[in-house]
């Protein structure tokens, strides 16, 4: 059965072929519409070569008064200097003023390749045929959420409601995008989540500051911190206009983080040509920051992801990683599970069956990598796609 | 026609089948023996998870009165605990008394899969054939070599021949290994130099570190720093008996690293499944450190890899990458040339013919990246291979 998606009240959502590619049909322009004036919070990318819309949110979130985000797919609009920037200003007052509103009062996002200049024509056009069929159905949220699509193949949609502390129902939904050039450092790919609740700005840039970090920010495809990373969170106070505080806000944000815990994975699952989904893992390191280097560099290992695309039970790849990072660790107190089977204890192997593991990382689309050390309380949990054939042959032919 | 191979005086060379691998017929053993007691200089990996042969070899070198170096490939001995350093001893001392000499005359290096025990049947037997076959040919020099490799598909040998101030004519040959689990942080696989002069130990060590730097860690092939990285530098005096010193060290040390850089790129060229050598230049960094870790993180970048595999001149994801490995730099002050061709200048995009600038690469083994900052002075050049299809599937299926 369909798990009920729930619509945050006040907004509508439309996806439409604007021409960014010619000759392509593919839903290219999104437009997020909020009725009433939306508190904005905004978590970027750490690349120094960040994209035009990148630095045009920056300068907006967080901020009161938003009502539009508006995306394209095909042209990230990123290291296109000047002319970059206007293009940015361009593509959000051609957005707001589709809908009666202003260019400052909208937030932009572009994905695709580096070093193009937006079409402006086909952004106008997308901005008009957008504003023409704005909705507030499921269908219109999913056609939004396809149009941020480039070399995804599946919908990534998720939602929550539930009745805060203060009696309020409220609800939060979100939808992003992604596949490659995924490399946690902040935001990894584009995603706008927005809910009916109300929240002061800078409330807002907290709570999805920390559920970034522990959700968007623990994924990789391979490891590369994209030019254009957006997450923006839109709350309009629809379904209750006071801003939340103390115990409900609280509630929020563990509600935010609870989806996104969701929503995230989602992406490295979706990674470009990926057969397994690996979650790593990382207990008793010695400081957060540590768990989540030891757990990123097995995440982004070529040699690893190779192994389980493989089936191959070669563990000795995991443990190397993680003795390459600069963590200092005793490697004679760690141990490894690799799909719940201890390969590695106290640093020595332990006699397995290499069929038997074999088979269960080739029978699963999940693969779980549970890594111990003995040096302090920390623990993460970090999500990465293994590395095919196909990752390969998507990228050797992107722009020709 | 075939340059000529200088190989030093006074040392022996075998590489045998010891059977490491049950049923495989290739040469896994090889063996270097200088007749006089020889200085011994190392450097080694940084991974924290080394292998047993690395400590055993680090608490030794540098030093004065070393007769053998043995090698297996098949096994790396990494990740087995105590009775993997109890082997790595025992396998100096097979090799050590095969030729009258001792286990602390003897350094090892394993390169292999990791997490296995050495088969010690096999390195006894190895011991014993290969010191029956010790000869100082050029044959022999090269079955040695062909011992250490492992997925390598060409052999990896250079030598020098030059008379230094104080009249002497010395010689410095080199063999290594390596095409996968090649990340530069100290040595990045394994490679045994010798020489016929001769060097104080804290000398040989000084001069090994500073060729290395610039040229096995300025290497990579995905990234990873191996448990096992090991170059090793043995002078005998055979050709001069007096240690080094003054201008005829600084000569010997130039000539050296000039070996180096011949021998190092040999690794990537020769990385797994690899169809582009890239060589990438950058200039006007802050300082060397962060000139290193921009060319890296270009290095190691899977999506630059495969736009070069395809011949795509996707330019953004190089720009991208050096804007993520954290280097502060102004982005508006950057330039870039692919293959000689200006594609990106000061922070903004040049028009160029897509198709002249992909069939350029498409027609080179050799790549090059210039890539322009304008924060400092400092310099290197870093070489990496592309990523192929062939690299994913050869290392799906590695151990199983």
């Amino acid at each position: 059965m369909e798990k009920e998606f729930y619509i945050p009240q006040g907004y509508r959502f439309a996806g439409v072929n604007c021409g960014i590619k010619p000759g392509s049909t593919k839903l290219d322009f999104a437009m997020v519409v909020s009725d009433k004036p939306a508190t904005a919070a905004g978590v970027y990318t750490q690349n120094l070569n960040c994209g035009a819309p990148v630095v045009y949110d920056r300068e907006r979130t967080p901020g009161r008064g938003f009502h539009v985000v508006a995306t394209d797919s095909g042209v990230a609009n990123a290291c296109t200097g000047k002319v970059g920037l206007f293009n940015a200003r361009k593509m959000a007052e051609y957005a707001g003023e589709a809908v009666g509103a202003t260019g400052d009062q909208t937030l932009v996002m572009s994905t695709g390749v580096i070093g193009i200049h937006l079409p402006m024509k086909a952004i106008a056009n997308g901005a008009e045929k957008a504003a023409a069929k704005l909705g507030s159905s499921l269908k219109d949220f999913e056609k939004a959420a396809t149009a941020m699509m480039t070399t995804d193949t599946k919908l990534k949609t998720v939602s929550r409601e539930k009745t805060l502390p203060n009696g309020k129902t409220i609800r939060i939904a979100g939808m992003c995008k992604g596949a490659a050039m995924i490399g946690p450092n902040m935001a990894t790919m584009l995603a706008t989540l927005m809910t009916d609740a109300m929240l002061e700005p800078e409330d807002a840039q907290k709570i999805l500051r920390d559920a970034v970090e522990d959700t968007f920010n623990c994924i990789s495809v391979e490891g590369h911190t994209s030019t254009s990373d957006t997450v923006l969170l839109l709350a309009n106070g629809a379904a209750a206009p006071d801003p939340l505080a103390r115990e409900d806000l609280a509630a929020f944000a563990e509600l935010l983080k609870d989806m996104c815990r969701e929503l995230a994975p989602m992406i490295p699952n979706d990674g470009e040509g990926v057969s397994h989904l690996i979650t790593i893992d990382v207990f008793g390191a010695p400081d957060r920051a540590s768990a989540k280097l030891l757990a990123q560099t097995v995440a982004n290992d070529a040699l690893v992801k190779t192994a389980i695309c493989g089936a191959d039970p070669n563990w000795g790849r995991i443990i190397s990683a993680t003795g390459r990072c600069g963590v200092p660790y005793d490697p004679s107190k760690v141990s490894l599970k690799v799909n719940g089977y201890l390969l590695y204890e106290n640093g020595a192997p332990v006699p397995f069956d290499k069929k038997t593991v074999s088979d269960a990382i080739r029978n699963s689309r999940d693969t779980s990598f549970e890594i111990f050390f003995q040096e302090g309380d920390a623990s993460i949990r970090f999500w990465t796609s293994d590395l095919t054939v196909e990752y390969v042959h998507l990228n050797a032919d992107y722009t020709t």
